[in-house]
């Protein structure tokens, strides 16, 4: 399904972008761009998707997949079974490209353009084999955002959309099946009638470049990083939903609220204004520092919509569910010869405080969750919570040792004390994943009936799966910190 | 600055979102609106908006303003310092609603109207003092996000203008001043471009609403969540910045990219296309989860972008450190012959894990504010971390004593141990509001320097102010369970 080597035709911020993103998940990419900019361009978008990506995810990164800077077309794509055109939006120089890559590639590579809105189907007029042909359009920066536009033009075959569907699914990104070509296809010709609005409302002075990006990025901007125009609306319409939306908004369209005849003439004069009115908006910062900016902030958003599997999120999580799977692949089956490995993850964002670090409570929910896991690998899953007993945490002991920040990848490593009766008792090690001991958590558990709130004895195959770890955890070493009180003794 | 009371004319999404935003931040509302659903949907605004304040921020709130519905304009406006019009957008009943407010109200109360696109100057235009008018254009929801247009008329007074630049901002929102009068301002001038165009795409056959939704939230809405358009530009510009960008993608704008000049009929079948596709994709969600949902996404959206002090983020910091300060003021003059009152409030439905009880990391949460408020209380305020200074905890003894369920009132008591150097143990008792005991939380913190993240002493005041109150609570019992090592003995 993913293709082993990918060739790159052009390497300019969409063409690199591709890259990063495919390197970074072990696909090898042939590139060749005549521009002298090109090596530069590459080596930092390569950085900031590195960067980017030790942030996204704590699953395991597979290895990176190797790059070579090609001298021409030829070289380029002599043996990819890939092939992405990210070139200049002028027809005549795609075909041009499409005859040499043609002429010096394999026949059955699928030829993917980016292109932000030429017709797919004028595009592959050309090409012997247009059935191979298509356009994935993906969004800037390529490697952290997951939306890419699927188009066939007429000769596409239904083969290559689905091969293009499952092939970017694969390297973490959200495929749409546009089903009938239209020049811009959906995205930018949403954009683009908000970026003419845009330039008339800066030319006629209502607002500033500054003042109308605050009011984005505080306002409908949030709103569409989680649900998009519709389905906002809809919920905008209170519980008559679409209807009553359709409705109240709907007279409002023959208003003359927007210059919907005139393009403004992107003279020297509004070319100016923008770029003066940009300058004091960001010139403060260099593009570079932009760049970071901008990707923490995707990252820290993708990850928080994750936390609540919604939208990006629930791509996000997809794409780290195989990256775990693939990884857990590797490690097999559970030792209990160990402190057990409970609990595996980035801290994100939100669960940091004013002193900048993880805050105290986020202690205890790694610490919860880890108890958790060890819940569910000793059988007190779901279905036995909904059968009526689980365990309850009737004392807690935690002992902060270092400062944890945001981002960092941490682990919990579990060592069952005793498990006797109705009693369990656990000792959590909070580690970095450099190895560094973060915090220790002690807690006492008792196994309860849910119904009767009262303790009562574990069923039989917990009591087993128990016994089991207890057993071989009965030759570890008593953890240091185990049966302290507070202040007692500090480490 | 802040008004004490506000009347709120109009009680749809907006006007509700409005009411919800100002008693959660301690104001007072008086509301008026004729509609037989005006009730139920204030109870469920109100209700999303406690649920999504008691996750937004750490911080104490403030204790809740009162809401008053009145049953005439009159009555709502009689005593009230600023005006809130959120009345449907037919100038007639705009005016209307004016005179009646002029008839009752206070001459020099603020009258503010929500309107999305009415221009200020004519709706001024018929009130005998137009300079206290203007617009404050929010977005839905209004609880939750930030952004809020601000546009005078000819008559509107700079007073007025900056007044209501300083309250909105006390109450976390982020004014953008419209030095320009235009139909739509700016926020509805974009989205009605982009609507337009969305439903030629839909109308077209193009996309259906849900893939059209897809793309943007998987696309540029993740963008512009965190810088608006033209900051995207210049960064995707790259080095060249916005010089660079608009050369590029200045031609495109001549291309016959969108339906620059036609209108869709909203007609039946438009309207029933879009309900059905809309119903496909969401229909699965009552509009109460939708609502939910949403405010869950934007909190946490706003909560990433605070850790990386960006746009939004940015907006929730300095509303968080507002909350922190006055949390500080409020506590003043406290009584230090018992333990102290340091936390109070409900527990939130979000809080309760699989076990149907508030989840154990939660009392961490509760013992964790507790300390804070215990901090400030002693001087280690906002201010005081600005300054490089703060305590870290490093010890944790929890005991867990009973179940605490959705929604009951609990508040902890804190007892000062012993503040002695660079140490500080406290004791916590978490009650349920009628004196039953839940939990106890026993802590060791120390005082550290935030630049050299080391211990170091306290400042004098701050020693002077625990000195005060050790010395008072050295009369105190110590409390059952202090000292004590898990499972060394169950209560």
């Amino acid at each position: 399904m993913k293709p082993e080597t990918v060739a790159i035709i052009g390497a300019g911020v969409i063409g690199a972008g591709w890259a990063a993103r495919l390197i970074e998940n072990s696909v090898n990419v042939r590139i060749h761009d005549p521009s002298p900019n090109a090596g530069k361009r590459l080596t930092t978008v390569f950085e900031n998707a590195e960067r980017a990506y030790a942030k996204l995810t704590m699953a395991a990164r597979p290895s990176k997949g190797e790059t070579v800077i090609c001298s021409s077309i030829a070289d380029a794509v002599g043996n990819a079974d890939w092939i992405i055109e990210s070139v200049p939006e002028q027809i005549e120089l795609k075909h041009t490209i499409y005859n040499e890559i043609e002429a010096a590639g394999p026949q059955e590579a699928i030829i993917a353009s980016s292109t932000s809105g030429l017709l797919p189907s004028v595009l592959q007029s050309k090409i012997k084999n247009p059935e191979r042909f298509l356009v994935t359009h993906p969004f800037n920066p390529v490697y952290l955002l997951p939306a890419v536009e699927i188009i066939g033009g007429n000769s596409t075959s239904s083969h290559t959309i689905e091969h293009a569907k499952k092939f970017l699914s694969s390297i973490g990104m959200k495929p749409v099946h546009i089903k009938k070509e239209i020049d811009a296809f959906v995205a930018d010709r949403l954009l683009e009638a908000m970026w003419r609005e845009a330039l008339w409302l800066v030319k006629d002075g209502i607002c500033t470049c500054g003042e109308l990006d605050e009011i984005i990025r505080n306002g409908f901007g949030l709103r569409f990083a989680q649900m998009g125009i519709f389905e906002t609306y809809r919920t905008a319409g209170g519980d008559a939903g679409m209807h009553q939306f359709l409705k109240q908004f709907g007279p409002a369209l023959q208003w003359p609220w927007s210059k919907l005849t005139d393009v403004p003439d992107l003279d020297d004069a509004l070319v100016n204004l923008i770029v003066s009115q940009s300058d004091e908006q960001s010139g403060h910062y260099e593009i570079e520092e932009l760049e970071r900016i901008r990707d923490d902030n995707l990252v820290a958003i993708q990850q928080a919509l994750k936390a609540n599997e919604w939208g990006a999120g629930t791509v996000l999580g997809t794409y780290e569910k195989q990256l775990f799977d693939a990884g857990a692949t590797k490690t097999g089956n559970q030792d209990f010869s160990e402190p057990i490995v409970t609990m595996e993850r980035r801290v994100p964002p939100d669960w940091t405080d004013y002193n900048n670090h993880m805050n105290e409570a986020r202690y205890l929910q790694c610490f919860g969750d880890a108890t958790d896991a060890f819940m569910r690998m000793m059988g007190v899953d779901a279905d036995y919570i909904d059968a009526g007993m689980s365990f309850f945490t009737v004392e807690t002991h935690i002992r902060h040792l270092e400062e944890v920040r945001v981002n960092e990848p941490i682990f919990a490593a579990t060592q069952l004390i005793e498990a006797k009766g109705k009693k369990m008792h656990l000792f959590h090690q909070l580690h970095h994943k450099n190895g560094t001991l973060l915090a220790t958590g002690e807690h006492l558990l008792v196994h309860v009936s849910l119904e009767q709130r009262t303790t009562c004895e574990p069923a039989p195959d917990v009591r087993a799966n128990l016994d089991a770890v207890a057993q071989a955890h009965a030759n570890l070493v008593l953890p240091e910190g185990l049966g302290r009180a507070v202040g007692e003794k500090q480490s």
